[in-house]
């Protein structure tokens, strides 16, 4: 068995599959990354493997590109996890009144603009939190520091100067523990949300017709996203998460939906 | 009257950005370009500027965070702009079969996937689609071309190959033509879409019941995008652009909207 993420080791997807991996008794040596999402999906689900997908960030929004991949991609999702972002301040030494920079990726910088602001230090965007570290541990230039996790502060031997820096406490991370369809694993969510994919069709307050069927039986949705269909320009399709009702309001109100929609893909229980 | 767009000179905000001031006589010399849409609001609104803002992509989606800008500075909309995206193949000379890998900005690779192939050509990640130009121009390596705008390929001196090589015939970008509050200038929109930004309340179905305002009184929603307040984890607020219907029906769907919503902020006619 294996687990699959996206991008560089030691990125924030890391931690989570270093959770995964524990979970499931595999080995760390199984882990593997690849460089996009789409490959991951693409060459990876061959292989039996679980992958590690995140969805959305409590502060920068939603992972646009992996509602599409989990679409188009026979798998299911074994196990919702929460991980809190925790942005750190690494470095060469302690000695903080010589950094003048901080290179981090785009998203992790805008997190901790009001830190970097009181701290005088000028943020610099580098492609991954991960790959900060390394280049910091790489140039040896004491005026540089990196944003990234403590996880990458261990491994390219750099100390952390400051922990949990991210102006907002509550930063977490959804992600979708996933695997092929066919594949049997044990499930560790609590199995009570659905997430579906309905296309609308063309007739007057649709959006609100489809949510009809849910409002009236009380069923809370906790998301929902619009996303283009990809199929005609400005189109649009949505992403729904709800929690389950029982089986028979959960029958009804998706016979409702599908009065209203082109198409009703009910993805995942989990 | 100066324009400002985000990013690389040549790059796709720039054509807008060249019809702009086409249609208010500005000259090209005060064009200017920033390296961040933050930096482009934050600094240039004191100049008294034109802002091309790119709002969604009908292939790639929404620019999520042009969002939370148009909603944070006072700026006004002036003209609501539909860009037709025409990717190109460009190259050094005109020799196509020696051509192994194509450059270009992750998402244009993404809308070019199956014109890439079919030609048997490596897709490879670039910064962006002018830069990709510019890099084959200085590489002068024979088996890399690179895919961007038609503009770009005249910059710097490249041949185009093949034109419209998009996978989607249809790709759209939507812009704002955008300026500060306080200045007064010619709208060329027909003033008849309005944009607004709601926070719902903490109640069951609280979305259905503000989306009920509008499907009672039949005003066309063109868009709905959901996006995190920021201010607490996983909770949204609700982007929506509708056609304008009269002023009475107006007011009374605001009204009934502001029942069921914390904040509502009327952001834009154009």
């Amino acid at each position: 068995m294996k687990i699959f993420y996206q991008w560089e080791p030691w990125a924030y997807s890391n931690i989570v599959s270093l959770k995964v991996a524990k979970k499931y008794w595999i080995d760390k040596k199984d882990i593997y990354w690849c460089f996009s999402f789409k490959d991951m999906f693409e060459e990876w689900i061959k292989n039996n493997s679980i992958m590690i997908v995140p969805i959305e960030n409590s502060y920068a929004g939603s992972v646009h590109e992996n509602f599409y991949h989990l679409s188009n991609y026979p798998v299911k999702i074994i196990w919702e996890y929460y991980l809190e972002i925790n942005h750190c301040l690494v470095w060469l030494t302690k000695d903080v009144s010589k950094i003048k920079e901080a290179y981090s990726h785009y998203q992790a910088l805008m997190q901790c603009e009001n830190y970097l602001k009181n701290k005088n230090i000028e943020p610099k965007v580098y492609w991954d939190t991960a790959w900060s570290a390394k280049y910091i541990a790489e140039t040896q230039d004491e005026s540089k520091a990196a944003i990234t996790s403590d996880l990458a502060a261990q491994i390219y031997n750099l100390e952390i100067i400051d922990k949990n820096i991210n102006d907002q406490k509550w930063n977490t991370t959804r992600f979708f523990i996933v695997i092929p369809k066919k594949l049997e694993l044990w499930n560790f969510s609590y199995n009570k949300k659905i997430s579906i994919l309905f296309k609308v069709k063309d007739m007057p307050s649709v959006l609100y017709k489809c949510l009809w069927a849910f409002a009236t039986r009380n069923i809370n949705l906790t998301k929902i996203e619009s996303l283009p269909t990809k199929e005609w320009q400005f189109e649009y399709m949505f992403w729904l998460d709800f929690e389950k009702p029982n089986e028979k309001e959960l029958n009804w109100a998706l016979d409702e939906l599908k009065y209203f929609s082109k198409q009703v893909n009910i993805l995942w229980e989990y």
